[in-house]
């Protein structure tokens, strides 16, 4: 197959393209001081972004990890944002943005130029909705969508292809909803991402005992969805069984995350992909869950904790705290654990593995 | 946003409010005994349910955990459902409803206020349906849904949105498919519930290596859902490749479980999120399997054994044993060999980290 | 429930059946040697495939364990695919087909009695297409499928009911794209096939830290899946950041995978269900992930490697090396690891616990 026909990043066939954009609309845009050396770039019309290897001297390129700082030297970039740390090393001919957060300038550089596709307001007209439902005008309905009864849809809001939207949801403006997800029992902020296939507000796994097997505890509570919050695809959050399940402003949860119900997780959270938090947990602001990592239920994890990734979490973490390994220990025993048993069995062996 | 709109639990815009209900019906529908002190309570109509803190004189509220029992010392709730232990600590002002097992008594007193929504029998008119499918007139049909050929879907069965029904499935009475489900080459039992992007009966993994690549085994078992299972959302559950993979009459598996082809639970096993069974593997009776444990292929798990969170089984487990660590070892030896390893790592460090 | 109606495997419900077929063409088939013994089968007509246990005189059967050759001696099956190994125990009626790989000529003379259904080509009334979208006319376009603008849909690609197809996604030719598959920012080449629910080309976990939070950092690159590949139900694979996130040519992921943006898996690659690699790694070819093992970003995997169950990788891993664990280590060092903490556990506990 030919992958070439169009050149990365920003390929034309997927991708709005913008521009170009002269000098000082992106240094405005980054947040960045211009570093012009000798350079006449004031009338240079950029049109877009690229690596520091292929960029050309209309292009816009990046440099953030020390790693790559050899090829700055050698770029034909017309502009490269960078750190002031960089600012020595640039070429001749070429100018500087620099800034103090170079991959925050970048996103939002990279975002002039690639901006997300415009909402176009309207109802696919095979879209289905309930008695009672309100969509703000702005807002975009795709093909099959179904809304139940009583849903709020709020400005610019834009629901792709397949969306399930259960009775009496609460999406705010500025959303985007991807193909297949489904929400129920919920209600959602403003400016909320689901990515496709995303599952939110089913009912959590909740039984009793019974004479004749396991009998269904009602799911009665819900889930909410903060200002800002994103979730990836096929992740699953169940809505909470007597109170709600809750997800904190701007939190980024990624793909195949699973939320247990009457989980609350704080503001900005990160939840990275295949981990899982049971039911009840608390999360404080700013802690990250890295991927595959597991947290049981009714624990809570203090503001900024770390979690590693594969971590087994089975009790409280303090605030500020590195945890890894299952059980979860500090980052340092776990690591000096692993080299101490690698060290004993090596002695064991040499020992003839009769004695440790 | 505002969540206050409405009081938890059972928030009118998502869930269905039976009742008023007086006591003796709640007694009777609980299998309790009712407590009441000096308290007249018979004429009382309940409204409906609330946690300790909240429930006023005309709500029923719940005792189960022993850490909760400061709060109904001082619970404002008309009646508590709790065991015989907790009857001496009952306020004055509210009537117990005492049980031997008050989690199943909660269950079902809070199904009795929040049923289930009612199936509306009848079929969206934007199904597909196959030639030769049979819809029991009771049964209801959303939008979108897609019935292949030779179909069967029993009595008061509800298949949601977007659902994807492959030819010659049979589904029993009182099933509940959720929105963008997907069932294929599967026998379905009565009363089996499938949550949001459940993924049954496609093809397992298996393929041969040939000279040009892997080429593809055909899968040409089923899936056998038992009565009463219960599947969470983005769970996949694979054909068999030459016999079926069963799930046992009443087990209950959470969000995005993966169980492989031939795979067999028995009855009333209990699978948490995210964990995965892989081919050809047996569970007894009563297994439980907790989240992100994995499970080779080909071993057998015996009744009532338990699997511990992010276990890794590699060879079969004896019927009753608790297992975990990967690999899997009974509960009492992990936790001794962490103990003895950290203690181990504690005292190499302290000599230097030169001798173990 | 009736599990009896149909005999296994291949229940007529649920696949096609061609036969019956002469020894010769089966031989020709798995490109094996007849082994006929004093067995007169030339005129037999071969009329399906079975269990050694279970097959008859008209049906074909297969060995390829050592574990099951007892069943060989008993067998009533009038053929079975074996390795020279296991000729001598062949009972008399009964011929062979003898294959160095027993496998891969089970699975082809499977193939040959039961073929995947024939794509039926035509789009069904329900399908939404974009403008400028080109679909084969042997292609087979399902109900509720939405396609997006400037798709390219290849010569006898099949897509089933309520797939969503982003805008200018290339598909090639014999594709299988099952249901409530998403494919967006993609190519896909020949012989591809998604299983239900998988999500390709999503954009991936990429943000910036904002002065109000976190800020998304555009993600522009595509997926590119190669010939053959073939990806599991409820699977995520991420788009690219600024290139393209690149599955080899035959590799097989297994259901609930994650791949991160900028990924890129060499040839015939196999990863088992619910493991995860992150963003930037590289695979070379060959390389095998086994279930639920995780790979951290920006590390290489060499080719032929092996990635052991539960494994946590956080390192580049040599070609051709075997290792598991969670941090990853080879498998002699885990298990010799696993074998001397028991052993200074249990002395420990025997001297009272106090001294290790």
């Amino acid at each position: 197959m030919d992958r070439q026909v169009s050149a990365l990043p920003g390929d034309r066939r997927f991708f709005e393209r913008n521009g170009p954009f002269p000098i000082q609309v992106l240094a405005d845009c980054a947040g960045a001081r211009i570093e012009a050396g000798g350079v006449e770039g004031a009338d240079t019309p950029y049109v877009g972004i690229a690596p520091l290897q292929s960029a050309g001297p209309q292009e816009v390129s990046f440099l953030d990890n020390r790693r790559y700082a050899p090829l700055l030297e050698q770029t034909k970039a017309g502009v490269v944002i960078l750190s002031p740390a960089f600012v020595d090393k640039l070429p001749k001919g070429t100018i500087g943005l620099v800034s103090q957060t170079p991959y925050l300038a970048w996103a939002r550089v990279a975002s002039l130029f690639h901006p997300l596709p415009a909402v176009e307001p309207g109802i696919h007209p095979t879209a289905v909705i309930g008695a009672g439902t309100v969509i703000d005008p702005t807002a975009q309905i795709g093909p099959f969508v179904v809304l139940g009864a009583n849903v709020e849809i709020g400005a610019g809001t834009r629901i792709d292809a397949h969306a399930a939207i259960g009775d009496g949801v609460r999406i705010g403006a500025r959303c985007r909803l991807g193909s297949h997800t489904c929400v129920s029992h919920a209600l959602l902020g403003d400016r909320v991402t689901l990515l496709t296939g995303a599952r939110i507000g089913q009912e959590g796994f909740g039984f009793a005992v019974g004479p004749d097997g396991f009998e269904t505890v009602p799911q009665l509570g819900r889930v909410v969805l903060e200002d800002g919050v994103e979730v990836g695809a096929n992740s699953t959050i169940d809505r909470g069984s007597s109170q709600d399940t809750v997800i904190g402003a701007g939190s980024r949860l990624d793909n195949l995350v699973q939320i247990g119900h009457n989980t609350r997780l704080g503001r900005c959270c990160i939840v990275v992909s295949q981990a899982g938090i049971s039911g009840s947990t608390e999360l404080g602001d700013f802690v990250t869950v890295a991927a595959q990592a597991g947290l049981i239920g009714h624990i809570r994890i203090g503001a900024k904790a770390r979690i590693g990734a594969q971590c087994g979490v089975m009790s409280d973490v303090d605030a500020g705290a590195d945890v890894i390994g299952s059980p979860a220990m500090p980052f340092r025993e776990f690591f000096r654990n692993v080299a101490v048993l690698r060290r004993l069995a090596k002695k064991a062996t040499q020992n003839g593995g009769g004695e440790a």
